[in-house]
């Protein structure tokens, strides 16, 4: 224990000539310092607006909002593209029989376009109705639309061998991770055109992915206990979200409003950061909720087999790791139809990778600024002020300092896109000054 | 990447069966999200209260209070128990040559006696002086009568060997460390009673240590860099405490005087949380300030060799393991002249270490009580409470959960007595309601 240093000194342990390093202790330190903080700003927020959690509003929400069940119908409406993208398919199997595969390809074409033009009028529908109803079916028309995306991408690729192998040419043809089985033995390999069934369709529609495959991995089992530890995790964490957004984010972001008019920088500065630690926090917990428990348990009853819906983004020393981990599916996706097939036309790597983030702030604007029926292009900001982000993080920053500068850009980059969100929303709709702030 | 269990299933990371468990970058996390809490209660501050800082306060406490000055003079006058210390031992060095040793004992008691009257005489002056320099000048003597205790301690056991060796007997003397001299040759072996000079007794009264040794180790020269920085490290963090203390600490705590009088139990709670934070923080700064720039820079210009001011207590998993090693010159003195002679005297382990606790416990009461002119037991009890904790601790709590109980005991017990003694402070001396809380 006793750290004698080559001249016969014995030195402090936090002399730099101690060579001592062994700060486990300071990790417990930050956990009780979080923790009893948080304890603290959880008792104040008690104290100030006594107990606002209210499980009857959010149910009321879903059976008084009289534009619910038009979402409700929409997602119900919605089988009938899936129909569509099936049916157009089964065609193509057998028209491409027959004609060169160049001219299939005005015929892909078309399931492609069927594709974007639901979403196209979905988005005039969604305009009516801003409500919970309506994000909810806008997520799953959204979800809906890369997935159809990705069905009709893959059959198109599975045609293009089929035909090269029937003329004989060796062309080489890359069609990824089409024909992988790495499921187990218990279920039968699938082929082309043997795939195009409506339970194959439909196991794909609800299957916890966005990237069509012939023959998905498979678990060999249910598992009872892991379907019944990740339900009721759903069941908590959806009551834990719902009442901490509000108990704890409404009153902070309703405080927000009178600095953020006001234009007092140091209070702004202020109510961000104590926006910023709720908003994590409850980011986090989505994060848990949809990733690990909602993902799995759809899996887990579906005996889906690849369960990597997320990877290691907590350790990311980069902002691209970031991106490229903390939401599989999509990245996958993004991957697989977007990123790859650019790369393939020659397109450089810098550009394609700007065009992913481009496309994924296209998507994160649309999704709030529709049933906000707002246009601000925050949103869209946020994300494509990652690619800076992500070159100068690259380039300055690496080990644990880049992994500091991610959850810093995470923690606080949120919140500001929130307010900035609720603050416009607040002036266009109730175009006067915000409540004032409760005493 | 890919985690595929036995069964085929790619899991997910956060799943038990992944058996993934590299976490690195949730330490980064804690440490981004305490940045960012504590940013903004700076900024709470800073936006409620203004800047409280004045340095020219704490000189002007100094320079204006009447009774600095006593201090200071009394602070002088110790060099007389120093110098009777010394002469009492030259004189007991010559007498011990003729007579028996059973008959030096009274002798010996004699100085002991001394040095505990010292501290009485003392503590009846300290009692008129409620004040910054009283309470300097009272640890002043309590460390002196620590040392002065060693001094004669040590040099009765030197006695006791020299006839030992004088009349040949064989009866084995325990004497612990008095004949180490770990230092550089450089400096030349002194044996007793050599020792018994002013330069020596001196030294040993400003060397960082309260264990008198007859030869201490010593590094082999005075490291300039190193001194500089230590002292750049004392100034610096000096003015950070004063600072701390007059923004974050002193409103706080009259803001909690209002829950506590109304005995509001969770504002109370709220409010002791609140005050946790700045003071664990002020405490942490005071660690490093006092026991590794202070005690290093003194140790540096004494070239004085042994810098172990403390161990890893930030690891420790029991709360024996942290009174041992966070600070180490009273863990030295209490084992070498209290611990140890009660256990060659028979007591048994467990009540030897209750009356370590027990006479800590009345050092830390004694020096809050007589300056506050108080006596309350507030500090006496937190401290008895770590015998109990202790075996909560070490009974039922290991490895990081106990380092977490340790964290927790120390972030919230100080900031309970704290509370406590300023209450009674105000409930005395104003005999009227607290100042209002400011909004």
């Amino acid at each position: 224990m006793t750290f004698e240093n080559e001249k016969g000194i014995f030195e402090s342990l936090l002399s730099s000539s101690s060579g001592y390093s062994n700060y486990r202790g300071i990790l417990n330190w930050c956990v009780v310092m979080l923790v009893l903080s948080n304890a603290r700003l959880f008792l104040e927020n008690i104290i100030k607006y006594g107990i606002l959690v209210d499980p009857i509003q959010v149910v009321s929400l879903f059976l008084k909002d009289p534009y619910s069940w038009p979402a409700a119908c929409l997602i119900i409406v919605s089988n009938v593209f899936i129909l569509a993208a099936l049916y157009t398919e089964r065609r193509l199997a057998v028209v491409s029989l027959h004609i060169s595969p160049d001219n299939t390809f005005s015929f892909a074409h078309m399931t492609q376009i069927s594709a974007i033009c639901q979403v196209q009028a979905i988005l005039l529908c969604m305009c009516v109705c801003v409500s919970v109803g309506g994000v909810i079916s806008l997520g799953v028309y959204t979800v809906l639309f890369l997935k159809l995306y990705s069905y009709q991408d893959t059959n198109r690729w599975c045609r293009e061998i089929r035909q090269a192998k029937a003329k004989k040419m060796t062309r080489s043809f890359s069609c990824p991770s089409v024909a992988q089985s790495n499921g187990s033995a218990a279920h039968t390999h699938v082929s082309y055109p043997g795939n195009l069934t409506h339970r194959d369709m439909y196991y794909f529609v609800f299957a916890p992915t966005l990237c069509y495959q012939l023959n998905f991995p498979r678990s060999p089992r249910i598992r009872k206990r892991f379907l019944m530890r990740r339900l009721l995790e759903m069941l908590f964490l959806m009551q834990l979200l719902v009442g901490l957004i509000q108990q704890w984010m409404v009153p902070t972001i309703q405080n927000s409003m009178k600095p953020f008019q006001e234009m007092d920088f140091s209070r702004m500065v202020e109510r961000l950061l104590k926006l910023a630690v709720p908003n994590h926090l409850i980011w986090l917990i989505f994060f848990y909720w949809f990733f690990h428990s909602s993902l799995n348990f759809v899996a887990e009853m579906l005996q889906f087999g690849d369960r990597e819906f997320y990877r290691d983004w907590w350790n990311s020393e980069t902002v691209t790791y970031f991106w490229a981990n903390w939401n599989i599916p999509v990245h996958k996706w993004c991957l697989r139809h977007f990123y790859k097939p650019m790369l393939r036309n020659g397109v450089n790597k810098f550009l394609a990778q700007t065009a992913v983030f481009l496309a994924s702030a296209f998507f994160h604007e649309y999704l709030v600024s529709v049933p906000l029926k707002m246009f601000r292009l925050w949103a869209f900001m946020g994300m494509m002020a990652q690619v800076p982000l992500a070159w100068f993080v690259g380039r300055f920053l690496n080990g644990n300092y880049g992994n500091a500068a991610m959850w810093i850009s995470l923690i606080i980059g949120q919140p500001i896109a929130v307010l900035m969100y609720v603050h416009d929303y607040y002036i266009i709709h109730h175009n006067k000054s915000p409540p004032p702030e409760p005493t």
